[in-house]
């Protein structure tokens, strides 16, 4: 898509450092690693969102998100990573083009510390489980 | 797999909330959500890591990943969402069965908040690369 930095990384307009392409995905280096070997993994089509992304192409995609994943974690010595895709702003998406960040992670390395999770109240979560389900008849 | 948290909801013996089900993907709200709506999509197969999940495996479930989230965020009036699969213990996994985070976002919700970012030194995201597409040949 016209001014979609990603299409043009993809185009060859832009450069990156690439670590793997084929016919659908593309994957780079972030040149702001959260870790070092942080790479993105995004169709080569333009899709803003993953909800508006053609089901096929989110099934090629994560076919290959493994492979990529194990590659970069054996290249960094990693003891984990993270698949990460914001979707939105408020999701902080930056670039609006779907990607998935894969994060090498090693024990304590403190790059996401926060989990701050709650607790429903009372019939609370059948009530929001019911809402969604009426989205996915 | 014996002893899997996930494995037993599966297989009905551990009752959640589910939001959605198919042959191979299982969906339910997290009982300590991040935000209101925070749901896990899981494959019914035990696998630990993506990258030790069969690629046709996470290609199901990354197809229905777009639908699940857009049931959620709909439902949620969110804003955005994140999807995030943490693997490793390093990376903040705690059950051993893979799993994506759908958790909705609202603008300014302060949910996730960090994003410390660095930068390469010269030359190094060059090394790390071919470290890396070595893994990929």
């Amino acid at each position: 898509m016209d001014g979609c930095v990603f299409c043009k990384i993809v185009a060859g307009e832009i450069p990156v450092t690439r670590i793997y392409e084929d016919e659908v995905v593309l994957a780079f280096l972030d040149i702001g690693p959260l870790s070092d070997g942080h790479a993105l993994v995004i169709p080569k089509r333009h899709y803003t969102r993953i909800h508006t992304c053609e089901p096929d192409v989110l099934a090629d995609v994560g076919a290959r998100l493994g492979r990529i994943a194990q590659a970069i974690a054996t290249a960094m010595g990693a003891d984990g990573y993270n698949v990460l895709s914001n979707n939105g702003s408020a999701a902080g998406q930056v670039v609006d083009h779907v990607h998935f960040h894969i994060i090498p992670r090693r024990t304590g390395d403190k790059v996401f510390t926060e989990w701050p999770s709650h607790k429903y109240e009372q019939g609370q979560i059948e009530e929001i489980a019911a809402r969604i389900r009426r989205n996915l008849e």
